[in-house]
């Protein structure tokens, strides 16, 4: 797979003086464009052999194009913040927003690779990251990223040649790391590797390009060609409708009985029954939160359900549990500008608590497959996409010890229609309901479905979803309290066993 | 996610007997309507809990239906035969043609699951397993197949009434197998795992569907009707373009100086060497094919390369080593009417040789991504996702044992000239040369293209290209030869280290 980038490649001085001006002004106008443009984001990964001259070319980039409008991340040691959250959070931090530019040197990639390579897990595993790799880049795609992925290379010989001549040379040794040698060393394994890395994630919209990298001249050429092609070809396409989704199975339904129906809605709780139990939770809530094998999780709650079933309420009754410093509430509302200039999911992963914190989403990632859907403020594509783009997400959470309890509040529509006219008639709670509120209303069954079809495809074994019967607040409120002490028990007990 | 399925679904006899009558009739209609097209075909996974009606429902299926265009199949032990091969063998022989339904009764799910559940290995081999069948059916769905996957469900409880129904009916009691009955105690796992494998397999060109299986009404009718959705769904709509493919990654090669070009075309044997050598690696190959390491091995010898170029004669030189029982030649000209009925890589399996033996393909499946690319017999989706088709077939070889070598035969255009011409000379090579191979040498730049691309793209660590320089005929005898027992031989030394 790499042969063709071992036969000695080269370009002329004068060539590479003759064409690189043109290319340069191309670069810019394209870089301009896109930026104007803001739709897309661009992601170079930089991948492949030491001394290949990734770090040159990367430096010559900035050369070229207008810098304002890059980013390049070096992602080394995870410090002690990545630790504390999931692996993919430290990218998805960096992620350049629309319209920018950011060369990743070290990513994904690297860190699969190496890991593979020092044997600190076999094939197996390294399939695992490959196609949590992949997953990651069509969901980026499907967003409108544009990801160009280079792997410099060098034959083995090629590679020790080019190691002594910078070593031997006094402007240029102090370019040769430690790690430069020890790859040296592994270069069969690493190469090894990296092949069937990059055999599997060369996909149609992220494909990977290999630059033989002894000639300087070729190399920067070829990678501005490159990144000019591709630049120029997004511009003449028009966004591409997301294809080959993963969907999560669908329960047939054929019989309109759904599982909101299944629930029985008189569940009701005594006033006293209800404090009792209520201050029994609150306390158990609170010893878990504090409890010394919480540091190594996390708490995310969702909280959704139809309006007026008391989300609000309930958060409170799990809020005076705690102490304040450890968790933290984020409603949900319409998303900042920031916000959209990033994927769907980049709002809720800068949200996500570091370990040993509890952080209450009130709405959360499934507006997309709820609101977004019903209203139409998303095509049919995008919210369909999202419920594995949401299992990826909740599973990447799950791994790195995040406990994720989702909640969806249900009420009956008689029920609604009592507390919409109470909210009306009482003063202080008027601000609570509006002709939105109203509006939905008359969108029950198109919300029912949604929530119907959100339930079948992202309630998993890892995060389940838990059906609140929310007609009576008392028994609403202590099931929440209840669920949430479970989950994180089962999570405790769970890290026994191991 | 199979919460829905576990609400208690009933469809009232009067409404099943009312609407059965109208289902079956546009069930046959569609049925004969996809036959009479032919191209495409049905293939139905069924997968689930034991005592949800899987059984049931096909008897059903096969009442309703036409039964002489479907074919049931069920995979429980793995014969000798199969054992002998890799593992997907079994599964693509017994494909169903084009215009005709498959049944699978037991597939790749349950064996992963059942895998799974035992204990045979972990989550990340059986993400793998999941991998693989993602894109096997990929390839499928690209190739034209529909594909159906049925989950029959019921919740623990109702397993268990139903077994214990079975059991005490003296009529169906002889049902229920000691599978059966060990699944009730392993319940919880299976669909523990088995939620894992259909929240990552289900796609919107292959979905999953889950039934409750505890009404014979609800659960018939249901499938009845999705049958039907998917049928006619596919009867309207025209075939559709391949997406989101695989595409292996490609050299760079902005130089138009390509990997044919550094060979050394002056290489060459004089007589006594070549006779010297020719006899010491017949004899090599003819010692490692019968040596008793082999019997973990099968070998595959790809031949492709230049009109003229000497495949035929280095073909004999392999073949006179060895004794006929040992191996198999296949020429691979165009397709039957039965292979033209599979997908594209069908006819090649089906000439996978078992462990110990030896086949030779003189052109082979690269025929996609060199005459049929260059020629347009095929459209550009469909050998563009050929390289990775390719790479995951070979890659299932090599698991299995199978030592793949592939030679590319090489002559420059001077060479071919001279061979064409002394052809055309000699009457009994007469019929080597038509005039396709004249037509053929016009497209010398178009086919130089596709072979950079094949072998950038499919030359693997695990199935590499062998460039043969054979513009000296006893050149490339001798290193065709000494290529097949280097690889065996390094194939032994990897059994060895294990």
């Amino acid at each position: 797979m790499f042969e063709s980038a071992e036969i000695g490649h080269v370009i002329a001085k004068e060539t590479y003086d003759a064409e690189v001006p043109a290319l340069r002004e191309a670069l810019l106008d394209a870089q301009y464009e896109l930026h104007e443009q803001a739709g897309r984001q661009i992601i170079v990964l930089i991948n492949g052999i030491e001394g290949a001259g990734k770090g040159e070319t990367v430096k010559l980039l900035n050369e070229w194009m207008d810098p304002r409008y890059i980013e390049v991340r070096t992602f080394d040691r995870q410090t002690d913040e990545e630790l504390a959250h999931p692996t993919a959070w430290r990218y998805w931090r960096q992620l350049p927003a629309k319209g920018r530019m950011g060369v990743f040197f070290g990513n994904w990639y690297s860190q699969m690779i190496q890991g593979r390579v020092h044997g600190n897990f076999k094939d197996a595993v390294l399939d695992q990251a490959i196609n949590g790799a992949e997953r990651l880049e069509k969901m980026l795609c499907d967003e409108g990223a544009l990801i160009f992925k280079f792997w410099f290379h060098l034959s083995k010989k090629q590679m020790k040649t080019r190691l002594k001549m910078l070593k031997d040379d006094p402007l240029h040794s102090w370019r040769i790391s430690p790690l430069d040698w020890q790859q040296s060393k592994t270069y069969d394994k690493f190469v090894r590797f990296g092949e069937r890395v990059l055999r599997r994630t060369s996909r149609d919209y992220a494909p990977w390009h290999v630059i033989e990298g002894m000639d300087p001249y070729y190399r920067s050429l070829t990678v501005g060609r490159l990144l000019l092609e591709g630049m120029q070809a997004a511009l003449k396409a028009p966004k591409v409708e997301a294809t080959s989704l993963t969907l999560g199975p669908l329960a047939a339904n054929h019989g309109e009985f759904t599982l909101l129906d299944s629930l029985d809605m008189t569940l009701s709780l005594d006033k006293s029954d209800y404090e009792e139990q209520l201050i029994t939770e609150q306390a158990r809530l609170s010893g878990n939160i504090r409890d010394k094998r919480m540091q190594r999780h996390a708490l995310v709650a969702v909280f959704e359900g139809n309006d007026a079933a008391g989300k609000g309420g309930a958060i409170r009754r799990v809020a005076a549990a705690l102490d304040p410093r450890h968790y933290n509430i984020v409603p949900i509302a319409a998303p900042s500008e920031d916000e959209r200039a990033q994927p769907y999911l980049w709002r809720f992963w800068r949200q996500i608590p570091a370990r040993s914190k509890f952080t209450i989403f009130d709405r959360s990632w499934y507006g997309r497959v709820l609101v977004e859907r019903v209203e139409g403020f998303c095509s049919q594509a995008d919210w369909s996409r999202a419920y594995s783009e949401i299992n990826d997400f909740e599973e990447q959470l799950t791994e790195a010890g995040v406990v994720v309890v989702k909640f969806w509040l249900a009420i009956d529509q008689d029920t609604q229609l009592e507390r919409f006219e109470a909210r009306e008639k009482i003063p202080f709670k008027r601000y609570k309901i509006t002709e939105d509120d109203w509006r939905n209303r008359k969108k029950w069954p198109a919300y029912r479905e949604a929530v119907g079809d959100m339930v079948d495809r992202t309630s998993t074994e890892i995060a389940p979803w838990t059906l609140i019967e929310a007609n009576d607040k008392r028994w609403a409120r202590v099931k929440v309290l209840r669920t949430l002490n479970e989950a994180l028990e089962a999570a405790f007990a769970r890290d026994k066993k191991k």
